[in-house]
Formats: structure tokens, C-alpha cells, sequence
């Protein structure tokens, strides 16, 4: 059960969101425009970040969702987000991705653990300054939803099946805010 | 020098929604909401529980911003800020602050530390649910934040004075997103 009282039966974040929409609404614009705006990184490649933050977080609800929208959305390629969950250094990702979750790994644990070093890394395997700002952004903005979601005890579903229809929702339709139930 | 490129001279978290005004303007109405909505905690409180969850991050710039904002809040009470600052447990707060304020130092760790315990301590101290949510997620939020600011190693200024300037700003306009340099 919840530490607060929201909607029964309604998991994670969207419990929250619909406790206080007022700040949920941003919560919502806030990742749509992370994950789904424009960006020169595949909606696919920044799922699989938020992914590895939430897992690095120990935050199986956000893990699990993202990790399922990003297979959805890496189509033929779906074994690479268990790999990249299992092993990043033996995941077969290309340098430029590898370096961005070093990055957001480094961020999960503190802002200040990205070193010069970190960044001359990802310049020198082709990360932009955009794809940097976005790793970092996606990786401290996990850090905020694996809080929210943990801090409260939302409801996080065991069922994989459910977070399969999650992540297909969240693939197709991005981030929307639920409408509050009457 | 920052990370990424960003606006000269222009400190902390405005350089970076500067460079990203699409994900900018949704933290910034998300902080104003959270810390300037309507509540039945005062703005000085959530200043405080900002500033105590972005000192205990070692976010220098989050922390002198807001402990700032917090002092010009709270009036003829400036001195509780350094004192929570210093010593939550010594520190002359109200037994509904104190249970806020040690929920949302469990959610700076993870989400996964704040127990049934903790919660029971804030209800029987007073606090509602709606306050319990609010210091999850001023938790959650400058979580965030910290790792934004210092994952890109934004201009973090080092003269006091700079943050009384920003701090009674903060205090008097709220959260307004800056104009675009042209």
C-alpha cells in the first residue's frame, strides 16, 4: 500500500500524477519533451537510458516500464536492453551510446561524479553537446521519478505482462497525463 | 567552465535552461508550483527542505540559492536555516518540519529508505499526506536538480553576495524562465 492515500489499483507515477496534477502536469511535459522531443538520439537509445538509471536505482517499477518501452521501440533489437541492464560493458552498443550511459551512470550516483575525462570521452567517440546535456538531463530526471515513485511506495506491479502493455502504451503514446477518475 | 557550451557568466541552473528552453520551461513550472502552489506548508519551509536536500547532495550552487532564498522567507527567523543546515537534530524546527525534513534526507538517499516508520513519525507529528507528497517530491525534484547543475558543471558562483542578490529574487519572482539572449 501507498505511504499516502491515491487511486487504488493504479500503478507507479500515475498514481502520484493524478494525486496532484498540478505538479504532474509538468512531470509529464517535462519527460515527454526528454524523450519524445526532438533529439539526435532514437526515442529507443533514450528510453534504454532511463532504463539504467531506474536499474542502477534499484526502482523496479521505472525499470521495468522504460525497459519495455524501449524494446518495443528498438523493434528487432530487444535483447540489447537486457544486455545493456545486464553488462554494459560487454553490451554490444556503439560508442557513442556507450559513453552516454557511462555518463548517466556517473550522474546516478552524484553530479559531481562526472569527471573531464567523462565528457573528452564522449566528444572523442562523437557525442555532440546536445547528446551530453540529454544524457545527464535523463539520467538526473530518473533520479527525480525513482525517488518519487519509491519515496511514496507506489504500487509497482510483479506482473511482466503488465509492464509489456505499459511499454507499448508508452512507445505508441508517449507521456500523457491521465485523466482524473471521477 | 561548464561542460557543455553554454551562455558565458550566466550561473547555475538558468545557463542550462537557457541552452534547452523545450525541457527548461517544464522544470521551471514544475519548481514554481511545488515551491509557490498553494500549500499548507509556508514557501520558507520548501526553500528550507530545497535547501537542505541540495546541501546534504554537496550542491553548492542549489544549496547558497536557495538556504538564501529560505532566509529572505522566513524574515526575522533567518538563523533556523543555518541551523538545520548544521544539525537537523539540534535545529529548532516544529515536530511536523522535523518529520519532513527527515523524509525527504531518506529520499536524497533513495526512495527505498524512507520506511513505515518514518511515515508514522510525520502522521503522528501532524502531517498530512499532501505534506508528506510535497517533501517526497522537493526531495525527488532537487535530486534532480543538483545532479543537472553539477553533472554539467555549471558556473557556480563563489561570493555570498551573489546568492543573497539571487535568493531575495528567487523570494520576491518565484520561478520565471528567463528571456532567451539574443
Amino acid at each position: 500500500m501507498a505511504h499516502i492515500e491515491v487511486a487504488e489499483g493504479i500503478p507507479g507515477i500515475r498514481s502520484l500524477v493524478l494525486f496532484r496534477p498540478e505538479t504532474g502536469e509538468h512531470l509529464y511535459k517535462l519527460v515527454q519533451a526528454l524523450l519524445r522531443g526532438p533529439s539526435s538520439l532514437t526515442e529507443a537509445e533514450r528510453e534504454l537510458i532511463a532504463a539504467y538509471v531506474s536499474h542502477r536505482n534499484g526502482c523496479s517499477f521505472c525499470m521495468n516500464s522504460h525497459a519495455a518501452a524501449a524494446r518495443c521501440l528498438y523493434g528487432n533489437k530487444t535483447a540489447l536492453v537486457d544486455e545493456v541492464l545486464e553488462d554494459l560493458q560487454r553490451a554490444p552498443v556503439n560508442a557513442v551510446l556507450r559513453s552516454l550511459l557511462r555518463i548517466a551512470g556517473k550522474v546516478q550516483v552524484s553530479g559531481r561524479e562526472v569527471s573531464q575525462e567523462d565528457i573528452d570521452d564522449a566528444r572523442h567517440a562523437g557525442a555532440t553537446d546536445g547528446e551530453i546535456h540529454e544524457a545527464v538531463l535523463i539520467a538526473a530526471t530518473f533520479s527525480l521519478f525513482n525517488r518519487y515513485v519509491d519515496g511514496l511506495a507506489s504500487l509497482t506491479p510483479e506482473d511482466p505482462a503488465e509492464y509489456a502493455v505499459m511499454g507499448k502504451r508508452m512507445a505508441e503514446n508517449g507521456y500523457v497525463l491521465p485523466a482524473k477518475k471521477s
